[in-house]
């Protein structure tokens, strides 16, 4: 007769048919039983066991007991061994999220390398309550509540809608041997307390505490996909990207009054911190920014420009040579010899050959430079002025580039050209640069 | 020097100021704390008491208890009496709703009377937790979970970051008396275990368990107002709403995957249950309806149609008199004599006056009508081949009406006229009926 668990895996995931499923294995209870299960059903199964040395003997132990176990039953087994306080340390992560990490990524690595098609953990309801409450013990958002889903891409959690209790009825029935879970290790003590203290309560509360809260998660993540709806429909009508910037028209924003969550939605994955400030600046002064690690938001009259910090150096210059008929850094810029002037745009100048002196020189603008604009008779204009009478932004002024020959500014590139450079009568050899 | 509570109060409500404040008052530790501390403040108070009668002598107890307190501190007092027990029973709500409901129109009712501005209540960070977990228990969806505001609309909860310990302290440090607080008796055995056995333990997870508590609601209360938001701006999309009926555009909201959510949301509150037959609905076939106490929702092609159920008797008439020159109910007409025909519509029909018998008749179609259309030469149709060639819908079918001159059918109002009252070249005397 077929079990609970049986019925619920071949209702809920009748595609896993003729399927080849990978089964990650720890050697607990939990996982002990997914694999016991699983040799019942008769699918085409492999065990993966991660050994993560955080228990020493106990680690390898557990890596014998499951090798055992395969050999015994005639499983195929993938085992391998990570330095997880090592990598926990180098990116900074917690042990058990440097874990989860390496396991995950190693699983999906065998997925391809084996065509195999799903990986199958042991997660169950309890895993879930217990992961709420420490959630929920520390603060959280709506996304420490809902919970880890059925099925996520390849992964899939058949044991989820069932508790410990009912996972250690069915091992006992099967004289299935287990050894303690080195998963959970490090939050072991918490989790235990939760297990033993507070869940008791609970089900004192409410018996069927535990279905009615796998309503509560499934609830949750209702709101989660429509909370998630509600920012992206919001972002595609304030934002808009252009190159590697998102300029958030501020206008509409704050016709929300709670804009302030579908700025902190679309901003927190760029590492900001500063969460006042941010919202401080949408009400400040124009100029005013903020910076993360990598990405700088600046307020620009009624527009947040989100914008990778600038990798160049400010002082750095590039050297055109008078051979080169293309630059690709720091701008794509194309050099050409014409017979005479066609299209004049921003993005294109024609300058007397002879008047310049090669390497042309890309750099920075820095305090103080001037040039003579083109049309004004040779009246000198600070480099600063000109910015400021075309409203370029902090971002596009720092973005902007000069070229020049030897100290002299031949264009401010895509904005202005110089007088001294200019095509006249007695020209004999026109230079077209052009802006791609 | 000003306590915590008194800073927390002026910085956080300043808009207070010179307004006429109303303190709900039940006589407990936390509202007479909350008394106590706007006598301090001195701004311009009066109690409200509720005697909910659900204590017998402990009630009126606490009505005398905070009459005399109110007395001796010279401080204006409202009280009233309710039959909580009876009002729960008439309208089938638990006594702690119907207490709810009582309290808040009594409150409102006061506000405009005497023409106060704000009313403030007691409730305390410890109250929203134990709801939450209450909630949480039972099974919720994030409304359940984001906790009680500090404000909405005239309601204000000025304690509502101090915890009951904070509330305590301040008591005794200023011998406060109190009794028993009688408000929340009805799930106080629940509340007791929850405050007892349960919170001490997430307080030993994390000692700030009730600061990042509060944090935990604040960030699910944006998340509920973003899905809100998604909810509102779906609607938008797919819902035309159409006289007494909303229609829902299937194509479009289909396109979703998480439909159903936004389904929910919609329909709640018309009182639907059976949820699963609505999202069968979806895909079910057309004509297909789902029916709450008061709405139906029928599927017609590929639209949703959402409909007050009707609440004329489907075998009910209406008599139209010859001196009626207006019918108001249950479809408004206007009857004139006129000399000659002008436009026609759907509308508007002519008719000889002389053909017709008063008085006419207004009914419902039945099975087995039918009736000769206008320019098909005396041709019989019944009535239900009309209405699936003009393709209407069940509920339209439903709403249609008939205009008959005794068991003949002069026009299906709104949809065609019928051959034999028609004008011809030997009509004296021309009746124009007009739907409005």
């Amino acid at each position: 007769m077929p079990t609970n668990f049986e019925n619920h895996i071949s209702a809920r995931f009748p595609f896993l048919e003729n399927k080849k499923l990978f089964l990650a294995v720890s050697g607990g209870l939990d996982s002990m039983v997914l694999l016991h299960l699983f040799q019942q059903l008769s699918y085409e199964i492999a065990v993966l066991h991660c050994n993560f040395q955080l228990r020493g003997l106990e680690s390898l132990g557990d890596q014998d007991f499951i090798r055992n176990y395969c050999k015994e039953n005639n499983i195929s087994i993938f085992t391998t061994q990570f330095d997880t306080e090592a990598f926990a340390k180098d990116y900074k992560l917690s042990t058990q999220i440097a874990a989860r990490e390496l396991r995950y990524n190693w699983f999906y690595e065998l997925l391809e390398t084996h065509s195999f098609d799903y990986i199958l953990t042991a997660h169950h309801a309890d895993d879930n309550l217990e992961t709420f409450i420490i959630n929920l013990s520390r603060g959280t958002g709506l996304n420490g509540l809902v919970g880890i889903p059925e099925q996520n891409d390849k992964i899939i959690r058949p044991l989820l809608p069932f508790s410990r209790e009912e996972i250690l009825k069915y091992a006992k029935e099967n004289n299935i041997q287990w050894r303690e879970d080195s998963s959970n290790a490090s939050d072991k003590y918490l989790r235990n307390k939760i297990r033993h203290d507070l869940i008791p309560v609970l089900k004192q509360i409410n018996p069927n505490f535990l279905k009615a809260f796998q309503k509560t998660q499934s609830y949750l993540q209702e709101s989660n996909e429509m909370a998630e709806d509600a920012s992206i429909m919001i972002y595609q009508q304030v934002a808009k990207e252009a190159g590697e910037e998102i300029h958030f028209d501020l206008n509409q924003l704050k016709k929300l009054p709670n804009y302030r969550s579908y700025l902190y939605e679309w901003l927190n994955e760029f590492g900001f911190l500063a969460w006042n400030d941010i919202y401080d600046l949408v009400d400040g002064q124009s100029g005013k920014q903020v910076f993360s690690a990598e990405f700088r938001l600046l307020k620009n009259r009624e527009t947040l420009i989100l914008s990778p910090i600038a990798e160049v150096s400010e002082k750095q210059e590039f050297e055109i040579n008078e051979n080169d008929h293309e630059v690709n850094f720091p701008l794509n810029l194309k050099l050409c010899n014409v017979s005479h002037i066609t299209i004049e745009s921003n993005k294109i100048i024609f300058v007397d050959a002879e008047k310049i002196q090669f390497p042309l020189i890309l750099r920075k603008w820095k305090e103080g430079d001037s040039f003579q604009p083109f049309g004004m008779n040779g009246k000198s204009k600070k480099i600063s002025k000109l910015f400021k009478d075309e409203k370029l932004s902090l971002i596009e002024k720092e973005n902007s580039w000069l070229l020049c020959s030897k100290d002299q500014i031949v264009w401010v590139v895509g904005i202005r050209q110089d007088e001294r450079f200019k095509i006249e009568k007695t020209t004999k050899k026109i230079l077209k640069i052009e802006l791609q």
